[in-house]
C-alpha cells in the first residue's frame, strides 16, 4: 500500500511521542455571559471526537488563566514547546488535533507555522519552552 | 541560628525541586518601539541577579509568543503547572524569583495566589498543567 512520506512520518512520530490537548471546560464565550453547557465543554467534546483514532489524548482542565480570551486550549508534548490558544469555538476541535499532530511530528519541538490551521495562528496566546531548553548564546 | 519556618521549608523544597524562570529577551516594551538593549534583556539580567544564591535557574528564551503584552517570562517546575506572565519590566526580577520559589514550595503544583507578588497577579497571561494532570470528574 502506498502512503505519502509525510503521513508515514507523522504516524510513526505520533506513536512514539505522546501529545495531549488540554481543553479548558470552564471557559465562557467572548461575551463573558454564562451558559450551560459552557463553550469550553462543547469544545472539549468536539476535540475528543476529532481525536478519535489519532492517538492524541484530550483532557479537560479547569482554567488555563486565559479567561478574557477564551475558550482556550493548550497543546503539550514531552520535550517540545507547549502552546496556549484562545478565541476558540466548538468548530476548532479538528484544528486542535491537527496542531497536536504537527507538534508530535516536529523534530525540533516547535509547532510549524506553515500548515498550521488558521485558528491556531490567530488564536496563539503564548508558548512555553521544554524544560531542557538551552538557547544559543547563553 | 533562628530561621523562620517558612524560609526553611522553601529552601528545602527549592533544593529538591528545580525551578526555572525563562525570560524572553526579544520582548519590546509596551510601545512596541525597538531599543537596544531590549527591555527583555534588561529584565533577564535583573532576574539573574535576583536569583543569585536562591537555586532558581534563569534562562534566556527567544519569544514566548506574548509579544503584544511583553515583556514576558515563564516560570516552570517539573510536575507543577507552568505560568506565563506579561507586562513586566526591569523592576520585576525579584517578583519572578519570589514566584518561582512559591511554585517550587507548592505541594499541589499550583503557584498560590495569596502571597504572590503583585506583578505576577496583574501580569498573569496563562497557565499550563503538568503532563500528568488528571482532573476530577474526567
Amino acid at each position: 500500500m502506498f502512503l505519502p512520506e509525510q503521513t508515514k512520518t507523522r504516524d510513526a512520530t505520533a506513536a512514539a511521542k505522546a501529545v495531549t490537548v488540554y481543553v479548558c471546560v470552564t471557559c465562557r464565550g467572548p461575551s463573558g455571559v454564562d451558559s450551560d453547557p459552557r463553550p469550553g465543554v462543547l469544545l472539549a467534546a468536539a476535540t475528543a471526537q476529532a481525536a478519535d483514532g489519532t492517538g492524541v489524548t484530550v483532557r479537560h482542565v479547569e482554567c488555563l488563566a486565559n479567561c478574557s480570551r477564551g475558550p482556550s486550549a493548550a497543546v503539550r508534548c514531552k520535550g517540545s514547546w507547549t502552546y496556549v490558544f484562545g478565541g476558540l469555538d466548538v468548530g476548532c476541535g479538528e484544528a486542535l488535533i491537527e496542531g497536536a499532530n504537527l507538534l508530535a511530528a516536529a523534530a525540533d519541538g516547535i509547532m510549524p507555522w506553515r500548515g498550521r490551521p488558521e485558528p491556531l495562528k490567530r488564536g496563539l496566546i503564548a508558548r512555553v519552552p521544554p524544560l531542557d531548553l538551552q538557547e544559543v548564546g547563553e
